[in-house]
């Protein structure tokens, strides 16, 4: 690789190794080779044996981890999230992946949290159920008008089943959006802004804050 | 069987054969095989090929369908919805089986619903995201404090997103519950109460609102 200076987060989760070089974002499959980076990789990770595969190709790495400042209650809150919420000083963050993580902070303290199935699990459910309730979400269905199909039935309670329990928490606060469909549930708020990137950001807030790790 | 008189109605879904004899449930499954009654059997079916299997075994069958008065503007809702709903004025009727039905009805006419996955299909749906996920559904876990550890934040958030999009619509209205899961649900609420037989309590009355047809 390249003897430039660059950026090199990697987001180590149960699928893939994310990284992110200077902005750019690369993915690899757990089970595919990774490649060999000459500078420092600033690391995060919820997977041991694939943090021991990145500690194989690369020396040079740097688990940030201990530098995360995030106190809470909760027992066995996964690092991801961790991540997630650490610069929250008064909010709501939702995390809209495979499982929808939505997180209460108030005055810099995490009160504590619930996790709903992320849609593309709430879609697998309904033909698990009986083949008659197969149909695509629609996520334009209108939730201000009871449903008149089961199309409908089904795209509206999927919606208001994720929308309902956080509009319940989270009152005027601000939300936060990040995931894969984080994007799409961040505009049935008002008070929301979506952030593509937060994990990556954060990464780069925290390694900014502590200049002995750069 | 006897040829005393006894009223025997028969409930045919997609897995039994579901008879009330005077009072007396008996269930079959669709495949085995069922007794042949010497009274007439009035009954509803959501199932063709079911029926036809009826039919071939008893030859005094009443088919209640054409009995019930139910208007709706909503495409393709089942017969067992419609049962459920039929006698209700104002107010809404939650069926929690293997989905959750909700229908509201508004001065005797049924303004529309929505579909929630069953308890089982959500207690199914979180293992198959990811095994770290995998819990009991917790029913007694507190509704009103943020949960602090993942197997909270489960039930909670199970509980809430079928909770919430009810109480959405049911504002004061009066709320009748049924089906295996509805006693449980009932009790989130205050203005509700459980039938636990509301199909065959409907058929009855329908049977008794037509006197040609007993």
């Amino acid at each position: 690789m390249s003897g430039e200076f660059e950026l090199i987060l990697c987001d180590i989760g149960n699928t893939t190794f994310h990284f992110n070089i200077d902005g750019k974002e690369q993915k690899y499959l757990l089970s595919s080779s990774i490649p060999d980076f000459e500078e420092k990789i600033y690391y995060v990770s919820v997977n041991d044996n694939a943090t021991a595969k990145l500690k194989l190709t690369n020396e040079d790495i740097v688990d940030l981890e201990p530098y995360i400042d995030f106190k809470t209650k909760y027992v066995g809150m996964g690092l991801d999230r961790k991540i997630a919420c650490c610069f929250i000083e008064d909010g709501i963050l939702v995390d809209a992946g495979s499982a929808i993580t939505v997180d209460i902070i108030k005055k810099g303290k995490h009160k504590g949290g619930f996790i709903l199935p992320g849609l593309k699990a709430y879609k697998e459910i309904y033909p698990q159920i009986s083949h008659k309730l197969q149909f695509d979400l629609n996520t334009k269905v209108n939730l201000d008008k009871i449903p008149l199909c089961t199309k409908d039935a089904i795209s509206y309670a999927i919606l208001k089943s994720i929308i309902e329990p956080i509009k319940k928490v989270s009152k005027k606060k601000q939300l936060t959006f990040t995931g894969g469909d984080g994007e799409l549930l961040s505009k049935f708020f008002d008070n929301s802004i979506y952030k593509k990137d937060i994990i990556f950001e954060n990464m780069r807030r925290i390694i900014n804050a502590n200049d002995c790790i750069t």
